[in-house]
């Protein structure tokens, strides 16, 4: 059995985290870190997993999880950095669902406006994209939610160089905002809402950027996010202007070869929310209209946007099947 | 033009209060207090009021709040008391929105373990049921949320002694939890939820005792609240145990009498939220059951139950049209 | 007083305006049309309006229409045309909210496939746009929801000729479906979701282009609709490219510029359907990005969406103040 | 491998043993019809299922489904006695998720006003209560969703004959109601509600009853259902009048003891649908009042409610484990 430490594991990726990993043949919880609630027994914290642990909390100590064949490192942005080193270099394998390792040094720097002290070259986690590499690799950077939705949508076409634009508006979810209560997330600012933010500045812009360009260097990138009065899901439209026509079935050609052999992605007539949620799925449809590409990408955010992402890159990394956990149908309506 | 005062304009019932005075024929805003927002246009704080205030938020002053006719205090409990003896003092009629004057001294006491220090006679501002009281009176405690629509489901049945045995499971919009984030009010949390909370020591269990015994000294009265995914109203269910039988339409007939004359009471042969949303009005139905009577009432709770109340109160007290500025259709659906 | 009749008076849009029209201080409802509830009381179908109304539901007669100073046509697209030009022939003035008279004769039969045969040149009811060619007009085509708040939030820029190209992607709320049950509006398929429909092929497209194309003949238009898990509102995100660069400043003082002395769209910083609930107002924020400008307008889309608009309408095809009947503040939250 | 039949695999129930069964290690769908969408293949008309099966839906001819070790009878009220007598008499256990056979006959006809002539004694299958009878049994009638949740939350108490009377104030997700859209279920008419219905005559009251007086016979019941704006889950207040003084600590005991062995009962502190979502278990917290004992159950409507417990009776059936298939982590948040 692999042992796995979580650090962080009382957030949302961190409970998801155990939610997915209670029932992975392959794996086993070692330790589970918090610093508020060490001691607790995981249940206490998690009512929604009695029965499945009985682990308590504990101290995020290098002792401990160096002792861990995996660690996952759920934990705020610029608080990962401070884990990271230490385990890679004890060579226990990392998945960092922060963002501390998604952009290049220089990227990183630029975006966040200060030097990154303790910069290593990660693979970035987006399965289906970087998997060779991901195999075998000693520090997968996740990718941030909205970047898995909206890459995924468009890569095929940025692979042959089709894009002239694509205009990313994307919703999600509330728990996208983390387990923390604030004005954005009291209940009533939120109810029959949908909530547009960090309108034409959310950093994982630079993600999007990053991956798209890899495929096709001139592709101009625009992206809003907003949430929407539900838990779970990111639904992104991808809004593509291309260079050249293509016919709908050309499209739906063009995805079904790029992602041949791709487990959790599906090409749908129609996507909803409702059809990935809980699971690891990608659902996407394309839809050519008389002025654009419209492709519709749905996650659910927890799961592909987040922790069964990390999962998947854990059993990529240790060259087990990837589906090891992730294996179950959505849970509809 | 009459004066009204607001102290504490930042919550709920105080934006409540502006968005229904806005409009109101014969009141007028003379000040709105907030400290930590003095100096801030009413409409920064309140965007939805752009365009019908030009007033900033000020210090609770005496010198400013007993300039009004009337002043709303929209504080939280315990605070009101330190506004409410001065200004009743200084002659200036009062509504207080807060618990502090609901119960007899000796309840208080006893339910909040302490002296209250501060003790005035109030009238209990149940509009319908103390309406001649109210006319002229200088305090009006202001019902809490849950008993206003609890209460008026049974008086007609208590005022003829005729219950042995009520149970009242009363289901709250969110905005009863005030504009404050908190655990409890975190959108994923609510999500999809119906959340009891203080299942059975809620404190509004004390309001509804008393004013019901006032008709039925020996009536049996049990609450549950919780709140629903939404924002605003309260829908109670109140299982009514009888004595003796009655049929269907001699429960409607007591009722109709009971409340005959009562512009905001009106009988539905089924209640719901959305018939009420943004009104003033208490729609009630009466459904006789093989083992008991069951009694549905709808309020808003912000306006009913809170602020629409505390208007129709003082357009009592200053023997003015009681609906005037509250007359008006709800927002359906 | 004006007398007002209203013909399809049990869907969505003819129960707002009965909602809103039930306090027009200088508008009196003469006759309501249903051939399905006919004989019933208006509170029969609509418990809402229970006490402001003692109508009862009538046939579309024209005997009785044709005694109305105004007429609302409120029922389905192809339904309106039935009444519209005898009613106009006998000099009653129309509103008319369905879509047959929105577009040019040209334009509707290409894009309906059809001839018009009852074609009448009428005046496209976005009152900002059009107030002076209202005043006075005896038919107005009411706006459709979504491109009310969509070429509001354009018209400014586009008037400069400064576009580029814009992206409409919009969120509607479920009233926008209408009252009649389908399996698009069936609860379990909309919870915790946002479903795009019509993904570039929707309707309103056409009047978005005609419309735009007003002020600035080659702007090119995009357009994606959702709904997302509320009752009403519609959120538009317009991703706006411009020729040209211009600052955050500029583009603020060109939309207030624009929109001077139009009481009902109000500039904010950021726009919250919740600011805009219940009202006839349409919030507009405007974010300069790196890349493009995002502009955002709310609106509830029964209301400056359908039936308040339409009571603009009628409020100045009559020369009255624009604002009766619809001057009172949004229902936050 | 058990070759398992779904007679009805269209609506909720059906699509959700199709969830829960596709990961089931010892079970394998050999069927599954419906009528009107026979000859399409399962994902067609649940595309979330897309990848797990291959099959089409077929006719329910009993040639196809008496080939079947178990079959599950997932069709409205009414229907399923014209399938189960045949499957019966050809030796195919059955569980049937319809009501036809859970009620004695007696009182099946006095409720339903009809003979039932095909009736068969059946074991009422809620699993905790009636594992030896269900062990080995041929067919089972799935409880109703209701009174799983309401029965389970007052057993132990009854067990004591400790009942005075009980007010179960049940809260179910729109689920409940199937998936056909009806006015009901149109979402406009449950946002931001909370709608009663059948407020004194719901059915599932004779199964709470017939249940919980094998318990103690002189239980007096009474029963509210209701639904808020929710997919799924339904949680029940039970309000418990008991004959005589219990302690907190002594009632925790009671259920701690009763439920002894039970995998899928957990007490908890305080119960949320979020803890048990898409799980097959029920969580229960008491709470000793003043007046009253309330006890809160919570559950998964489609699974523990119905699809999940008639895959763990189709388990204690065959004599397998009762937790193959159903255990995995509820999806939280």
């Amino acid at each position: 059995m692999v042992r796995v430490g979580i650090i962080g594991g009382t957030g949302y990726t961190g409970s998801e985290l155990l939610r997915i990993l209670a029932r992975h043949p392959e794996a086993e919880i070692a330790a589970v870190s918090s610093r508020k609630e060490k001691g607790k027994k995981l249940w206490e914290v998690h009512p929604h997993l009695k029965g499945f642990y009985d682990l308590e909390f504990v101290e995020p100590d290098f002792a401990v999880f160096s002792e861990c064949d995996v660690v996952f490192t759920a934990v705020p942005h610029g608080e990962a950095m401070k884990y990271v080193p230490e385990l890679y270099e004890a060579g226990v394998r990392v998945v960092d669902l922060s963002a501390d390792y998604r952009l290049s040094k220089e990227k990183y720097e630029e975006v966040y406006g200060k030097e990154h002290e303790a910069y290593i070259d990660a693979v970035y986690g987006l399965t289906e994209l970087h998997r060779d590499e991901i195999r075998g690799a000693k520090l997968v950077a996740n990718p941030g939610c909205y970047p898995t939705g909206a890459i995924l949508a468009v890569a095929p076409l940025a692979d042959l160089e089709l894009v002239e634009r694509v205009v990313f508006d994307s919703k999600s979810g509330i728990t996208g905002a983390g387990a923390s209560p604030t004005e954005f997330t009291h209940y009533p600012n939120l109810h029959e809402a949908i909530v547009p933010y960090k309108i034409t500045e959310h950093r994982h812009y630079h993600e999007m950027e990053q991956e798209l360009r890899r495929f096709q260097e001139d592709i101009r990138v625009s992206f809003t996010p907003q949430v929407f009065p539900g838990s779970r899901g990111i639904l992104t439209n991808a809004h593509v202007f291309l260079r050249g026509e293509l016919e709908q079935d050309e499209l739906e050609e063009i995805y079904r070869k790029f992602y041949d052999g791709c487990y959790f992605i599906r090409m749908q007539r129609s996507v909803r929310l409702s059809y990935v949620r809980g699971s690891n799925f990608v659902d996407i449809s394309v839809h050519k209209g008389r002025d654009r590409v419209v492709v519709v990408s749905a996650i659910d955010n927890l799961v592909k946007g987040a922790s069964g992402q990390a999962v998947q890159n854990m059993n990529v990394m240790l060259g087990l099947d990837e589906r090891l956990g992730l294996d179950y149908p959505p849970l509809f309506p």
